[in-house]
């Protein structure tokens, strides 16, 4: 089924009005309307992709694109936080044999035993808790295992086959194309191969049982690079309404999944809210919660309190958890000599849990008994780097390569028990030093797919790091990495804003494109043609429309020359009309085209360019007369 | 001679107003102080240094940094835009027996025939015109192949050992790091050396013997890689004043050189108040101008006009020129097929021309001529890749790389005429197709320095073309590039204004920088960690000012936390204070290093270490007991 709505084309984005907690940003992306289409044979399968209508004079047809923003840019949508989105994968788990749960009892310490009167009310949507049951599959790896393709895997070969059929034509060329370092990326997706690379522990499909208003999606090298933008609001700043439209705000920019790495207040139900109206996978990092619940003091954290919040986290549908059990007690003086020793989050909690007791970490001990409660809802594992290098000096050390061999461990172990893993990965890494850990990963960690944070590629530059690591996260997207974390501007600096979510979701889908034509990804340089055809044929709309971010790109261009011709004229304020070297170049292709009277130029043309091998294999000598 | 102002080291930017044709933006760097430093035995020679003081606390020297940013960052320099900048290399010139000619009269169609009532007025600065004389040495080139070491040569080594006596004691570490990929980077740098990297060709010093006013600068792959950024004024927009502006703007941000590429009225008067206040090489495309003075069309162009434009502008002290004569005839029809045709506005100029008179390029059949005209006044070559490609489906094409083997063969003519050439290099470019271009650059022009826009590793985002182009600026320049040009957020869309002047700078010195980092160079990783100590200490001025943008970093940390008492508290509003891992690890490493009760930790360190190998080796199984 494809539902157009050629009146919202240029639809801007504008404001819903709801109860609580906020209003978020809905309508159309400039230029762009949505539209649902469904895999051959599954009519009841509705993947939402993004379509770009171009200029009558272009001949061409709407450009499609892969969309993460979820129902908010479907003019046609109801948006209502309170009930929250519509529920994709409802009659896919209901014929899994899972179980309706009692929900665990909503304790106060869950929102820091907030005053009543500040305690943010929760999500009202209902859903039924559910769990899997015992002896029976209920994880995608499973699923994968036992050989059966699931409506995820059916949903997701369409979506990653967004433009794979227009290429096929060209498909020789695009072969000959690009690097992939050993990735196996086919020319067309089909539900089985997504099954087989989830088997194999390739790729995963974070979705929690607990979480049918999910759109999925899929990590893993052989696909599409993804994209994480965290949000969550602090001690120092940040409320509900502001955490669940950074969530609506990245994922209309093209975040993939969306981590809340909320350390505050209230964090159980901003999580209701986040939870029950995101469209994408959320990840979180329990260890965070749990450390509000022993009053932000690490030595007091134990197994009894970390268990009860992964539970409680898992019910409301967290579809992946970061879980930093490889930072053991004997690495941890490892780090006692670096330039800048922890700096991730969890390891330091985990550190400083494991010298205040002088033991093993809890999490590493106890490892086998996470894999049960994750499995039971299908909750994703990633790894975290909990020792990754925050600066130069730092970057592939013993104490994040020791670490890395024991997530290699870790991994092994949660393949044996169902669960899906993916390994997060550094930090601050020179470029001469990023390969080193893609391909430690990969043989460490049996191919599980790598999950990055940038890498920064020097530290010199606060305010602007989005920048030092979109350098190196697109070379290690290229390597191989599957899913890259965004770097705000503000990173080191303070906690982003509106802007910075978009800057930094922007910033990685560059470099996640930039990757995905590197490896040769069959269809992906069919955006880059569209848009430089534009350009040459100064389609203006067309080139700001097919961008990544249309209204900056209108914007920019308005500076100079606001006017409504000018979306038509030849030329920019960059040139000028004299000096437009497109313009300039439009005729004289005209004129090459058109040397031949016939008005076929292939001869003509490949005369030319055999004289021009003959000038260089005679050397090309000074002042051979032109004819 | 080291002149300290320690008062002055918190001045912040200010401006100083001059008759005309602008005020510029003048005043210390926030954070940092104007030194002088003289290489030994030459107290004569001053080359300028920043120094940026940090916290007593950390018990560290002021750190010194490398600065393009003229007497304009020197609270104590007298800045009178009228008279020009002070005149380092007047005494040196003056040693040469270089003649004094009269100058070419300047003719009313060097400022475009503008009315008398819009004609800008010249800077009124005076300076005596110099050229060559026959058969004696003018260029760098020559003195270097005569084995002498010029006052420009003793200036660069200084210069770029900035940081390198410091970083000699812990040179094996160094030596062990970084991947050069064939370069030659010494551990330290002597006049010498630059010499005879000079005399190879495999380094160029851009100096025309009428800028006196030139801090001399060095572009090679065995030196500090440098940064360009474009200004001037085009038909549509802008102004003498901006011009300025932009380019004291550019500098004080980090710009090595600065090309003007003003295609509007008044060319010849602007580009007289950028010669006599740049205390950068200014490089220009002489082709603009020319095009100006047959009104646009490029059909009109002939030798005669260009020529006389080469001495105009070489008489005015331009310090290197970018000459097509790589587009030959027989190569136009290459590009008929392109997605982006021609882009290089002076590629499309000489393309049209060829065309126009089917026969092969002036520049090319002159091209002798042209370098007779260069050496006499020691302008460099920058050998420009009209044929650049201008998306990503035309990167490394037949087009592009037939021009490139023409331009090895003109840069052994012009080496043969004893000219300085560098070689200009793409453009739009996927990652897995940037090295080729290196490589075949180094193999066909016999190590001339290469010097490339971006490049850009996809098309799809406009308004963010500083970022794509820094992906593949800061890989090219790890290969071997010798000076990236920027691109700005407005590459493609418009003019670039201030702001974007500043973040194409910026974003181009981490890309620079990231590039010195990867290639091993010996002092570059000093600066990141110097940041990253101050970073871990919560030394905030520190790593404010230590950064390239010390106003940004210190405006995004004051958004959320603005009291002053903050620039000393040890959280920020990202993670707050009981969730920040640095907090954390000071404390632990506190402990780590106090296990050992004589407070030596060494051993105990060395310990654990060993028993994390273990670990590892015994394939660390799980529920290992903790001592």
């Amino acid at each position: 089924m494809n539902i157009h709505h050629p009146d919202k084309t240029r639809a801007k984005a504008r404001q819903t009005v709801t109860s609580t907690p906020a209003a978020v940003t809905t309508g159309a992306i400039a230029g762009s309307i949505k539209i649902y289409s469904s895999p051959a044979g599954r009519p009841d399968i509705h993947v939402p992709f993004r379509e770009i209508a171009l200029d009558p004079s272009s001949g061409e047809a709407p450009f499609r694109v892969y969309d993460t923003s979820g129902p908010f840019t479907d003019p046609d949508a109801v948006v209502d936080l309170n009930r929250g989105l519509a529920q994709p994968r409802a009659p896919w788990l209901a014929a899994r044999g899972l179980e309706a749960i009692a929900p665990r009892a909503v304790k106060p310490e869950d929102n820091g035993n907030i005053a009543p009167d500040k305690l943010v009310a929760p999500c009202p949507a209902e859903r039924v808790v559910l769990s899997g049951q015992a002896g029976r599959p209920v994880t995608q790896l499973d699923y994968a295992r036992a050989g059966i393709v699931t409506e995820e895997m059916v949903y997701i070969a369409h979506r990653e086959n967004c433009g794979r059929a227009a290429m096929l034509a060209g498909a020789e060329e695009r072969r000959a194309d690009g690097e992939d370092f050993g990735a196996a990326i086919p020319a067309f997706i089909t539900p089985d191969f997504v099954r087989e690379e989830v088997a194999r522990g390739r790729a995963v499909i974070p979705a929690n049982v607990n979480h049918p208003e999910l759109e999925p999606t899929i990590i893993g090298r052989n696909f599409l690079v993804k994209i994480n933008a965290n949000i969550g609001n602090s001690a120092v700043t940040s409320s509900a309404a502001d955490e669940v439209e950074k969530l609506v705000w990245a994922i209309r920019w093209g975040a993939d999944t969306v981590m809340d790495l909320s350390t505050g207040r209230n964090i159980h139900n901003i999580r209701s809210w986040i939870m029950r109206n995101a469209p994408v996978p959320i990840g979180t990092v329990p260890i965070y919660q749990a450390l509000e619940k022993v009053d932000g003091d690490p030595a007091k954290l134990d197994w009894e309190v970390f268990k009860d919040t992964l539970i409680e986290q898992a019910e409301q549908g967290v579809d992946y958890f970061t879980i930093h059990a490889g930072v053991r007690l004997a690495y941890v003086p490892l780090t006692a000599r670096r330039v800048t020793g922890i700096v991730s989050r969890g390891g330091s909690i985990m550190a400083r849990w494991c010298l205040s007791h002088h033991r093993e970490s809890f999490l590493y001990e106890r490892f086998d008994e996470i894999c049960d409660i994750m499995h039971r809802y299908d909750v994703t594992f990633s790894l975290g780097d909990g020792l990754r290098p925050g600066s130069i000096a730092d970057a592939n050390d013993a104490a994040q390569f020791a670490e890395l061999d024991t997530l290699g461990e870790l991994t092994k172990v949660a393949w044996d028990k169902g669960c899906q893993v993916m390994i997060e990965g550094p930090g601050h890494v020179p470029m001469h030093k990023i390969k080193a850990n893609m391909d430690k990963q990969l043989a460490t960690c049996g191919e599980a797919p790598f999950y990055t944070l940038g890498p920064l590629t020097t530290d010199i530059a606060p305010g602007y790091d989005h920048i030092t690591s979109a350098i190196g996260a697109a070379m290690i997207g290229w390597f191989g990495t599957a899913m890259l974390c965004y770097v705000t501007p503000k990173e080191h600096l303070g906690l982003p804003n509106r802007d910075d979510v978009k800057t930094g979701v922007i910033t990685y889908k560059i470099a996640a494109h930039a990757a995905d034509l590197a490896k040769g990804h069959p269809a992906a340089k069919l955006r880059d043609d569209a848009l430089s055809r534009a350009r040459f044929a100064f389609r203006w709309q067309d080139q700001f429309n097919l961008g990544l971010d249309p209204d900056t790109a209108r914007a920019f261009h308005d500076e100079t020359l606001p006017k409504e011709a000018h979306k038509v004229a030849h030329f920019c304020s960059m040139c000028g009309p004299k000096f437009c070297s497109m313009k300039i170049t439009q005729d004289l292709r005209a004129e090459a085209l058109a040397m031949e009277p016939s008005g076929d130029d292939g001869g003509r043309l490949a005369g030319l360019a055999e004289k021009a091998r003959e000038f260089n294999e005679k050397g090309a000598s000074l002042y051979l007369p032109a004819e």
